[in-house]
């Protein structure tokens, strides 16, 4: 494999006016990682063989203070899990020339399986069409490791594995996490995770016990509700403004939180999507962030941090007439324009934040990663081991082959720029779409900044039948009208983090992640006719 | 593709002497699996498209009785959880001509995979060294449904999923069931797994609270012990011969349990894994299964029936000088030979099976399922839409390649009989070395007739230092001795089903499944060493 390209890091001046950490500070190239790694230990590429994230990180950690415990958060079952009792026979593996009928692990020689092959687009070459014409097709073969033809293979990954993935995947995500965020303490730790809908049922399971109250957004990711609720645990909303959740209203309702009233112990879980949040595709501000951590910090609040949408933050709007925003000039440029992450700021080893490949690279894959401090990281593994396990192993190999052999670090950030690059241009054509097809007296927006979403306020006090018909009402009106008309946005209603408070607005979801451009301008038009119609506009504009 | 070969199957005559409904009493045969599949409705399969295993089903279940109803069972947390709000949507997406901005799937525009491909063996041909030199390579295009190539591609697979996993699959498995265990009651399901490590995680999760026993083998799969315990669970072992659990012991505990003392609720669930079971090897015969099956119907037991090694089923031992049995010649006599299911009996819907490809195909695919009735299929999918959601696209895609549309039924039941063939000679490899190289006065064993495991009773109390050291003490003794001579074979303690109770009984596990014949002999020849010194036998022989 030819060495990739260097990424070209300078230092950096701080624009927010806030003191962060920056990921930049200490200049890093790309390649530098790969002249860095460390001396290869060939058994932590085997079969099953332990891997931890801390023998991938290059930068000194020595200096930067050690992560807070967390024992009293603890949920019991995590609390009470134990290890594998069959592990205790793994250290005897080592002894030489022993010869082990200990572990019931299958042999490869009945994996059916000789090649597995993907194509795929070569760094800069990244269209569906370009991949089509000029892709690359990476090849894994059952017995690679072994022949010494990559550190990975079929023989390995399609055979079972540990609860924190393969040792080759999690370097490759340590290191990218490192480059990205380089977390202000010392003992952080990344885990693979089966993507995060699986890593936040873990992270309530691990931190919670029933009664338990999580805040997040007043409207937020559903599932994450509907993943709390069986839990016995309930979802309380802090308001929020066009930035996300508000600092000072959070730390009202912790400050004030009673316990007899509530009936349950005062919050230390804050479940948050800093960045192009599902549904309100609110981003948060570095200094909103930091006021955030702060509350965080006065209330010993865990920070459960949820970035799918991380590296779908687009290049600012500039509305409709206006010259767009060149794409990144460099790979500097571009992580310089990324809003800084809490695990940037966590000198606490507060933040348990959830990092996925579903919106960078594919759903399917169902694999994503865990980075916290060593303590929950090492629960979190213990409780893979005995449920999840790690990731699919095909999923395993062919990200390995994509990311570290094919692309390495710098092809992955080149792909990030054009995925950013895309996004900006769906959401330049929604909003486009919503300047000339809305009537601006009932709907109103805040251009996204990242994620796939765009909400709709609509001022459903003008609505002719306000105030005979209550907002839920009116809200099933509009979402009815919308479908006639041939269009399908989601209500709003089904985003409320607490479903049994009393609301005072109507919005609607809006995304622009699937459709091509032509039928999102359609959708959004129907969109606008079913609001005329609702709303009596309909030859009077 | 060519529709795969004939299964041969005729009726058969019941040789157990037991009445069990018989899964080859109708004749089926893979190809009429093809003939009689449904007229294809190619919404299902689509990205995320809801699946139904009731759709894959050829014979008709109308007759026989339906599954009882198991709420008194179902935990808390199962019995609140309801579905995703957001679904409601999705009954919208029918309309003629909508356009939808209301899901936040991505685009597979942005997938940067253009095709898969696996190297598999043709059937009949399944060495590794056919498969390198003859095997045929499968490739799934990006865009192959709506190219109308086949009816899974990567924009689909690489997509997020339903928690029943992807129709395709769902199919395959519904009809592999049916073709093997033929259930017979009238609403069973089955809804894929991401392995049956989760899949016992998520059965506990929902059939049980914190404090219930779970009963199970008295040496028992010691991950299952570690999922269980962490729940508020404790695990009762019942006591066994060399066929498994005995069912008079399984009553007599469940008649006398005397609540008070026991401090718990009766036991409802039965953890049991009846063929080839981890660590005993063991495997139910059919006349087992029945009594069991009574038992469990006496005091409503819910059967758990974890068969990950169910197709390693093996040929008869026949002892080091007697001729070999002959392979199965047919696939009729291959499933005649298969000791029936405790799915195949269960007339009440009280099993829960747990099957996986882990020890047929690969366990690194993480991908099984679970067969049980509609309630408690129902309630598994709706958890895992908000934890493991379901397998990995690329697993799934890779096995329904292979499965699918290039072995057939036919096929993979040929695939089984090669694997069932050399497990055999592994088998019989490890028991010729055993009758070599043990002394028969301190250790003795049965044959296995599945699985992967040989359970080696040894005869402690001939110890020299018996009874001045305790039973752990010795086994740690033998343990380490084994180790110095170059060996590792697993401590029987490490099985307990229950750490707490005191055991009268020392064993040893060792698997025929990983390491190749020359080193099986060399093991278990430095284990007789070891014995040999440890009860000073060395030079007295």
């Amino acid at each position: 494999m030819a060495p990739p390209a260097a990424i070209e890091v300078e230092a950096v001046t701080d624009t927010t006016g806030v003191t962060l950490p920056n990921p930049l500070a200490a200049p890093l190239k790309s390649n530098e990682i790969y002249g860095r790694r460390r001396k290869t230990d060939k058994k932590q590429w085997g079969v099953a063989a332990p891997s931890n994230s801390a023998h991938f990180r290059h930068g000194s950690c020595d200096h930067k203070p050690k992560a807070k415990r967390w024992d009293n958060y603890l949920s019991h079952e995590a609390t009470i899990r134990k290890g594998n009792s069959l592990k205790e026979a793994a250290k005897y593996l080592a002894t030489p020339g022993i010869i082990s009928l200990g572990g019931g692990l299958p042999s490869s020689e009945y994996f059916p399986f000789e090649e597995l092959s993907v194509k795929v687009p070569s760094a800069g070459h990244f269209s569906e069409a370009e991949t089509k014409d000029s892709g690359v097709v990476l090849t894994a073969g059952k017995h690679d490791l072994a022949e010494e033809k990559s550190i990975f293979d079929i023989a390995t990954a399609f055979n079972y594995g540990q609860g924190s993935g393969a040792a080759q995947l999690v370097r490759w995500v340590t290191e990218h996490t490192e480059l990205v965020h380089d977390p202000p303490y010392q003992d952080w730790r990344c885990t693979l995770s089966i993507g995060s809908t699986s890593a936040l049922d873990m992270s309530f399971r691990l931190l919670s016990r029933p009664g338990d109250v999580v805040l997040s957004e007043e409207y937020t990711f559903s599932a994450a509700v509907e993943t709390a609720l069986p839990l016995g645990l309930r979802v309380v909303g802090v308001p929020i403004d066009t930035e996300g959740l508000l600092p000072d209203e959070m730390d009202s309702i912790l400050t004030n939180w009673d316990v007899n009233a509530r009936g349950c112990r005062k919050p230390h879980l804050l479940y948050t999507v800093p960045t192009g949040q599902n549904p309100t595709g609110a981003t948060q501000s570095a200094e909103r962030r930091a006021a955030i951590y702060r509350v965080c910090q006065k209330h010993n609040v865990i920070i459960i941090e949820d970035e799918p949408y991380y590296f779908l933050q687009m290049n600012p709007y500039t509305g409709p007439d206006a010259p767009a925003v060149p794409p990144p000039t460099s790979h500097a440029d571009f992580l310089h324009r990324l809003v800084p992450s809490y695990l940037s700021m966590d000198v606490d080893g507060r933040v348990m934040r959830l990092d996925s490949f579903s919106k960078v690279i594919s759903p399917g894959s169902r694999v994503g990663w865990v980075t916290a401090s060593e303590q929950l990281v090492e629960r979190y593994q213990k409780h893979a081991d005995v449920s999840t396990q790690g990731p699919a192993g095909p999923s395993q190999l062919i990200l390995f082959k994509l990311l570290d052999e094919h692309w390495g670090h710098a092809g992955y950030l080149d792909w990030l720029i054009h995925i950013r690059m895309e996004y900006t241009r769906r959401r330049d054509v929604i909003l486009a779409a919503c300047e000339t097809h809305l009537p601006k007296s009932i709907v109103s927006w805040k251009p996204p900044s990242a994620g796939m979403f765009h909400w709709l306020k609509i001022e459903f006090k003008k609505h002719p039948e306000y105030p005979a018909k209550d907002i839920e009402t009116l809200e099933d009106q509009i979402f009815m009208r919308n479908i006639e008309h041939g269009a399908l946005l989601m209500k709003g209603s089904w985003f409320y983090a607490d479903g049994n408070e009393k609301h005072d607005t109507l919005f609607f979801r809006a995304t622009y992640a699937a459709a091509p451009a032509d039928r999102i301008d359609e959708a959004i038009k129907r969109f606008g006719e079913a609001i005329r119609e609702e709303f009596g506009l309909v030859g009077k504009e």
